[in-house]
């Protein structure tokens, strides 16, 4: 029997009066809740009600920090210092688990957001920061990081520190031939096809592959895909992956 | 043999690049650190250097939550829904606790700050959503609160909870006649004289009782004394203070 | 010719990449465009495309000020001291101002927000310290307050500052016999149908008076009635009191 | 009779209960108080108080935005928008002049800070937003950047936005050969001598030349000279710079 690829979603990024996200909808459907700390979204109250939302659904639960940027939602790439980044991380996974832990639940993996995710990983510091920050935690916590043709570069990183990874793969998103994500600014780079998007997800579940905007075909291990619940578009889409890969795992 | 009297003081209050507080000076006189968890002051840098110097100096750490109010340095009353009382608290406990974990110290207990601590004494809704949050966390975890004439108010709001409580009471400030601290506005309610702060101390850890402002003699059950490392003058009188109560248990 | 009655809402309630309220359908049907200032909404570039848009529908703007409470959207008490007020206010109308200016648009009133307002209401010192902020920062510039039966006892304090007032009414709630609003936790205190608002609106527009929840006809002299863009229905609520306001001014 | 070079110094940088730099000492010995705005230091109450010192003092005053983040003192380069910096601007100089006209002052010019100071030297798409911010609030206003030995270079970018500069250098900094400073990582890139202060003030003012770090002589043409008031030592070095300054303009 095959690892599953699950479905991650990032939730919870409502903030204070302001709603974000089909949470009560989405959450039911993925495995992996990505909840925002407080640093780009959510606030105590907010973490409060997503991890009860994921408690009822039996979702997994993980941290989704960020460079502490409300303003500009986590998506400016700040210069911080690394060891900014290492506190920066224990503090918001820490008031996660505070909250996870006042109400029954454990964090199981962390999952960086916006600038931070990208910043890590094509910065080797900033993804060393980020790895002790995590480890230094609690070194049985898996990273979540992007899936590329090469994830071996990231691991070994990853092998200085003894840090698990998950790898985490984008089933609407076009792919270039190294296994990176073709620019939003690109013309098709967004599938908005549902064919497409299911064809993508079951490929890369059954066959660890991505059909590239080339038109190549390459190789994309990913432990999980990663899914949206912004609107009601969105939500469908993630119903219709969810139903692709359950009946694909029926059948085996 | 009695349980001996132990040494409080708030640290991590500095933010960024403000400094506040002689904390490498105070933390080796004193029993327990309240760490300063970032809604009214610290940041995750400087928590995690409060907490390795607390490690080194073998002082028990203690989280030390507030309204979210930076600029108010959280001393400002915010009238919040016990249910943001309650998911703040477990926030900045968590907060604390995952930047503890991270350098092997553990939480020993919770010391809310200036206006919660104050609005806490005063409501008992606000008292009930900081033991729900603190409890929810872990229920072995105490508060610490304000030790008065009569703590058996506080500590039956407490058993609702099952929640263990600690009290503390101050060297340097006049008490009325209930156990009250004499307001700052009053004349006479902080004490300077390094004689009456020592002879306030030792009292309160060998006898229990404090003088009040009217020179009434009243029982006043305290496990810690708060002291504070604001400046050269208040860090020499928690050296006065520790060596008085170090003698004293000493002759004992 | 009887002055006009205005119709004044709330807007620039964004926040970074979170929305909120229909502004661009709603600009073109009010008079006044009260600007969230960066307190409890908005935020530079939010505050921009409101004041552009605007100025492209000829609305007049005012600085719509609040605590600094981000997270509860303005809406909770905090005991600042008077200072702080009048500072946080002209810190707040400054800003705008910037903006404005830049933008060829120049402020016509302060409205405060939230809890600011409410305490404004209740308390004298509070809102002494509303108007010494903006009679410091401009004599000439009305503050807007909400209209009661009494609406002298506000007039007196104002009078002190020799401040300008504009009152305002609500044409979706229900008030009590002195012309106050009913608590919104009361039965029947926010009204749905539309021909009450309508007849509520017009009556006040008209002869300034207003019906209470007990049946009783009270003066209520406004200068302005606030109404809300939050959503589709609250919007065509605006649109039905623009059109019978618009059709009574004509018939005149 | 030649312009003479003036001393600026940034101020109105403690926040809320926290305090930096010694602004009532060193207020009445500069010309030019670069005032904080709230992004990176101070809030409205500290606002108000440096500006009243300012006007006390007879200085001039300059709003010193910044990118916002508190927490790292606006030192850390955060990737904005452009359009964000504009607005950020003209927020931050808007917030300034409401407290300033609140209390009879005008400000005279804009100097960024931190990150976005450097930022702007060294990206022109960032000078170009910082001066559409400022030309678009108000074309007079001039803006304070750093003087290196080919001026001509921001003056081009300037004159797209007919905006007027103001040039300053650093009293207490090394230069290389092309007018840059030398970073603070690079040994003897701080002058802590007084001889050698005063003798790269005199050298500024009188002849708009600077000795660099190699000792060559290279032409800087500043209006005026940033000096610091941190501390005890550096108000000292103002007086000394300031009494130099004094008796050779007293000579001429």
């Amino acid at each position: 029997m095959p690892t599953r690829i699950l479905l991650n979603c990032d939730m919870g990024e409502s903030f204070g009066s302001w709603r974000m996200g089909l949470d009560e909808q989405v959450m039911p459907l993925v495995d992996m809740a990505n909840i925002a700390c407080g640093f780009h979204a959510s606030d105590p109250v907010t973490m409060t009600k997503t991890v009860m939302l994921a408690k009822h659904a039996g979702t997994r639960i993980g941290a989704h920090p960020s460079y502490p940027d409300l303003v500009g939602f986590g998506r400016r790439s700040m210069q911080c210092h690394p060891q900014e980044v290492v506190s920066m991380i224990q503090y918001q996974v820490g008031a996660l688990a505070g909250i996870a832990k006042a109400h029954g639940k454990t964090l199981e993996y962390v999952k960086p957001h916006g600038a931070l995710y990208n910043d890590m990983m094509k910065n080797h510091d900033i993804l060393r920061a980020v790895l002790e920050g995590v480890c230094e935690y609690d070194e049985s916590l898996p990273l979540m990081l992007m899936a590329t043709a090469n994830n071996t570069a990231a691991q070994s990183v990853a092998d200085e520190f003894d840090a698990r990874l998950l790898f985490e793969a984008f089933a609407d998103r076009a792919y270039d031939n190294h296994g990176y994500l073709v620019p939003r600014s690109v013309e098709g780079s967004v599938y908005h096809e549902e064919a497409r998007i299911i064809e993508q997800s079951l490929r890369l579940a059954q066959e660890g592959v991505v059909v590239t905007l080339d038109g190549a075909e390459i190789p994309l291990q990913a432990d999980t895909l990663c899914v949206h619940g912004d609107n009601a578009e969105s939500v469908k889409a993630v119903q219709s992956i969810r139903s692709a890969l359950d009946s694909y795992y029926a059948s085996l």
